[in-house]
């Protein structure tokens, strides 16, 4: 079981600035362009899932490191947009024979399923991630499949998105200064970490934090899917179509996610629903608290919920 | 009764830049630098609190007009900073009896008061106008004692912020392309609209919207109270203190203005609570919606919720 260094930074990233690329560790030599760090010479990945998310991957692994990329797509239109962008190197599953690592970049619904169809034509011994934004039901899908295949997997999820989807919206610099999560079992080898560890650093990652598949989706719960759910509650407001002209950062801020694909979204919050029904409940209860202040029009009872809320912002790092 | 155009912009920002400063009118000569269109030469403009907001007019009318600023601040400190960063010519309230303009930057509960120790000290016919987030108690106690003392009221609100407060927080840049809402009522003459019409665009916002203090208040409740009570609400999950590592932009968006001042919060909520009262209700009940669509895990459902909000965010203006 691979359970050592939690939450063991890259190297921290300077504020504001890109975290992780080209990253040599101290007593290193600094790497040499293209940069990248120790990922990538030699190296062939294969890409499934030339998305927002796989074709990002694609481009800052073709800005940033010497690897040769192979991209998947079921829409050939984006195959082709992928090779004409640099993106990838060759599109098709044919390259699969020569992957060192290919990447399910897909909903999680279409993991699985590739890996049976695909996994066969992977050499004995590569290594398989994923993106998807839940952990248990991915890794419990996936794991096996690949343990029959003589396969490697470690389930992963760069926090890292944007309000729009597609390869449209793909970008190099995506997941600069990002944390990198990744899900290691029992049966993961440690160089199957080391490798993602440097993937990650690679595409511009400043940190990469180890997690229990549990853990993972307990947390991601609260930091991503709670703020999507909450989103799209938010804009319901008969006030939101008129909020031109009243509103600032705070409205723009809350409803930025609120236009999710509601496909992709069903099956990541059904997926997680027990922890995502906690987070709803324990935020429904909060703000109950807080409407009680206000409608008690009590102010030593409204301040001293506010000052709660102040004094733990306050305390949670940045 | 001043109700003519409603959300008339003073011009269209331009995308991604500075939206109002030195604005004149089709057909108008362009405005000499200094800059601000035909608001500043010879107008003397008060400030009664120097805090983000007081300290953001005071420092762009600075920088953009050839006015007269006059600050005051109960905290000879703040005062003497004020004086220090060239964001004021003078400070006192000695220097109230020279004013055209007098701009309460002060919390809800201490702008009548200082209507009735200072109003007195003001001209004939100049134009009172506070910042305050909260209108239909604001005008209700302002408008009568300007009244009475032969001074003209108009309510307004800037709608910029940050996340801090304080002078030291104070920006020049804070009004760029924001809306700044004004609220006429039937006492309110044309030119004093005009007046804060020219003001708004000076400080660099790019449109006006007129509104009453009853619709200000309500759209308010939904565009800038709801997502702080929300801030609050959502940092209270057991899951905050262990987010880094885990949590991206759509955390940092949702928690970012969670540390109110309470005091002024706790005012400015409850002047407030009818409206804002009902916006939380609003909310839960659609995030009980989405809960409930969550923990039916029919696909179907969720789609259905889940496409009804993307659908509302894409038919709004952004």
């Amino acid at each position: 079981m691979y359970r050592d260094t939690k939450d063991a930074g890259i190297r921290p990233a300077p504020a504001g600035r890109d975290g992780g690329n080209g990253v040599a560790g101290p007593g290193e030599a600094p790497a040499a362009a293209p940069q990248g760090g120790s990922f990538g010479g030699g190296k062939t990945v294969a890409i499934a899932g030339l998305g927002l998310i796989g074709g990002s991957l694609a481009l800052a692994l073709k800005a940033n490191t010497a690897c040769t990329v192979v991209g998947i797509d079921r829409d050939e239109g984006t195959q082709a947009a992928a090779l004409a962008a640099g993106a990838v190197d060759t599109a098709g599953t044919e390259g699969l024979a020569d992957a060192d690592i290919l990447i399910l970049a897909l909903p999680p619904s279409a993991a699985a399923p590739f890996l049976r169809e695909h996994g066969g034509a992977l050499k004995k011994g590569a290594l398989v991630t994923d993106v998807c934004g839940v952990k248990r039901a991915v890794v419990a899908a996936c794991e096996p499949l690949c343990r029959e295949r003589g396969l490697v997997f470690l389930g992963g999820h760069p926090m890292a998105g944007k309000e729009t989807s597609g390869f449209a919206s793909a970008d190099a610099g995506l997941f600069r200064g990002a944390s990198y999560i990744l899900t290691p079992t029992e049966d993961t080898p440690e160089t199957a970490v080391r490798t993602m560890r440097e993937l990650a650093a690679a595409v511009g990652c400043a940190r990469v934090t180890l997690a229990t598949p549990e853990e993972h989706d307990r947390m991601i719960a609260f930091t991503s899917q709670l703020p999507h759910v909450l989103a799209g509650a938010y804009v319901k407001s008969p006030c939101c179509p008129r909020h031109a002209g009243f509103s600032a950062g705070s409205y723009r801020d809350v409803s930025r996610v609120a236009a999710v694909d509601e496909k992709l979204w069903t099956q990541l919050f059904r997926l997680n629903a027990d922890d995502l029904c906690q987070e709803i409940d324990t935020l429904i209860e909060n703000l109950r608290t807080c409407r009680d202040a206000i409608a008690a029009k009590d102010p030593a009872q409204l301040e001293s919920v506010l000052r709660e809320s102040r004094l733990r912002k306050e305390s949670v790092t940045p």
